[in-house]
């Protein structure tokens, strides 16, 4: 069943690797024991170096909505007033976690296809104050997955740390950390909320969070309740080689094997493939004939969102893409039906996206669409041979 | 690395069989797509038809110990009059979870070893009453993996049924449901909890609860704060075969496969399977000098505590033993050194145990123990036999 799909271009769950694959069938371990403890001691560091940061990784047993929430509830206390900044739907879900916690929650919602800028958010945290609301904490998308947007999280944290120094940053970078330059320790984040199912090339069932040294003192003070989320007991159990609860052991198996993976291609080669496929992307599917739904200057190279044309019934098209061998995603919340999504993140290749634009075409024409055969190719490889990318030497090459 | 453990006899991760293990390494799917949507359709009645219900059944990306926090923020609100029937660790936990979201917690602690009795569960009500409070709900434990016992579910839940109807029942069955008889319906429980990685022959990452129709009135009232664990968002993607957040992909996909194995050898060779390595492994230890530490009347047929004599260096005596092959769990909580546990549950025969035996048999001797070489295994298969326990018929064999 699983092997039908050839080509899985959703926002995660990613495409694995053949050795991330093969870790999933290994043997269990004990997880309170020597092999699990030496494992959590190659992961931790390696995610480390892939956030950019000397602060503390936790691994939680959960999806990335599990991993904001243990961002809010860890670090602050009903009615701290928060800033969310949302630029869609997962913005708004970071700020329903707050809301469902009792924190008094300021949303600035920007409009959808647009990233957030420096200057709307202070201004919303002048308004905060005008209101008596000194922002506890301000909460940060770094890569919209329902729009396509990557917000400038270095400039708007920046304008955090200028304007509310006292603000913890609290930054969704479930889809975007690891396939673009993010600097955690740079930036001045306080907590960073990944997971395993995006760039990093693994199944769903893990979310990882960096947690500053002032994020550790906020969690001293903050009364949300939290129990599985618990970051404290996290770190805990961290300093043993191990976690609180159960972890899920074969994910865990198979973030080692793709860590070693990502290491081994390099942290620039990996920005720039997915620098490539973004902009083959986008540029097959614009000669194609789609509306890019982001604003260019702020364009996701993790996924593209791309309008519906009125007259396509996506329901339908959809399935017959699937039954071409191509899964796309739908559009979320207030834009399920208006638009469709490609993700190119993970384990992608500008040859993926060239397949992915070719089953497109194919399927425009058959449904007899004014589509130039061939079009959406040239734009897609022309785009990506614009952006610098460096090729994999074929296998067996001396290096 | 994972591979070098020849015997894995915690309780949980259990071993995988090579089926599972298989299914761990397909490559991913989309999470809204039908592939998973029918997987959905065959893995909940599957897990009906284990829980013994009609119920609804939820699977939630987390661990057991995230289940129980989703059976508490579910169906309390914080002041809410709780008792806890707590016989180790996981009951203490389920306490502190429930104490943690503010409800009024009433603990009945039974002493470690022994199993909780109708008698004092009533007692226990008749005491909060007498302080005014009316228990919203009692938390039991199935099967206490800290210490090796099985409580009497159904005579407790009966007894909570006749003198406290209002009171919700939310079960911990997660370390034996699946492996020994349970009755979901029949016993009335509103809100039961199991892990992938216990019978299940499944890794970690996935914990399933059934939920009555009183369980969700009851959620309907309920003001703890829930998000990730929200239950209602869980079932109207259920609706939809989906899950609201992305699901751990490929532990459902072995989750699928696990139940396949499971139907097709039955629950009742199942559970005779699982009396038949329990009886091995108590006879086995007893041979060897180990004083069993749970009560006989309510030894648990999944995993087995013994006393570690005073004598004994229990850390270097189980590193000595996982050089020999073989995995233990020492003791949890308060019985941290004073015991170590044999889990027996899941993919696991007679043959497993007589290994695990062995091992100890041998690392005994060598540690210039008086034990009888042979001892043990003959205790434990000559108990194991006077079990009724169906063998398998070899591979090829017609049926």
């Amino acid at each position: 069943m699983a092997n039908l799909q050839t080509h899985l271009r959703v926002p995660g769950p990613t495409p694995l690797p053949d050795p991330v694959r093969s870790a999933g069938s290994w043997q269990m371990v004990n997880h309170r024991g020597p092999e699990f403890a030496a494992l959590m001691g190659r992961v931790v560091p390696g995610l480390q170096r892939g956030f950019r940061t000397v602060n503390d990784v936790v691994l939680l047993g959960a999806s990335g909505t599990g991993g904001l929430e243990a961002a809010v509830v860890n670090h602050l206390s009903p009615g701290d007033p928060v800033l969310a900044v949302s630029v869609g739907a997962f913005g708004e879900r970071f700020a329903k976690i707050a809301t469902r916690y009792g924190a008094d929650v300021t949303l600035l919602a920007i409009e959808w296809g647009r990233a957030a800028e420096p200057a709307a958010v202070r201004d919303a945290i002048d308004g905060m104050r005008r209101g008596g609301r000194e922002p506890a904490a301000v909460l940060l998308t770094h890569n919209e997955t329902s729009t396509g947007v990557t917000n400038p999280i270095a400039a708007l944290a920046g304008e955090v740390r200028d304007v509310a120094p006292g603000a913890l940053l609290l930054v969704d970078a479930i889809s975007g950390l690891g396939a673009v330059p993010f600097e955690t320790d740079e930036w001045g984040l306080d907590v960073v909320v990944t997971g395993s199912q995006k760039s990093w090339m693994v199944p769903p069932g893990l979310s990882m969070l960096a947690l500053s040294p002032r994020a550790w003192e906020a969690a001293d003070r903050a009364t949300m309740p939290r129990f599985y989320f618990d970051l404290k007991a996290h770190r805990d159990a961290a300093a043993k080689g191990s976690t609180p609860w159960t972890p899920p052991v074969s994910v865990c198996f198979q973030l080692d094997v793709a860590l070693g993976l990502i290491e081994s291609e390099g942290y620039p080669a990996i920005f720039a493939r997915h620098a490539a496929c973004a902009a083959a992307t986008r540029a097959g599917l614009a000669a194609l004939g789609f509306r890019l739904f982001a604003d260019p200057a702020h364009a996701s190279d993790t996924v593209t969102a791309a309008v519906v044309p009125d007259s396509l019934d996506w329901k339908a098209f959809s399935a017959e893409l699937r039954r071409r061998g191509l899964t796309l995603a739908g559009g979320q919340g207030k834009l399920t039906g208006l638009v469709f999504r490609v993700g190119h993140l993970g384990h992608v290749s500008v040859d993926d996206i060239l397949a992915a634009i070719d089953i497109l075409e194919e399927a425009l024409v058959a449904a007899g669409r004014p589509v130039d055969r061939g079009a959406g190719l040239v734009a897609a490889v022309r785009a990506a041979d614009a952006v610098s990318r460096p090729r994999p030497a074929p296998a067996g090459t001396p290096a």
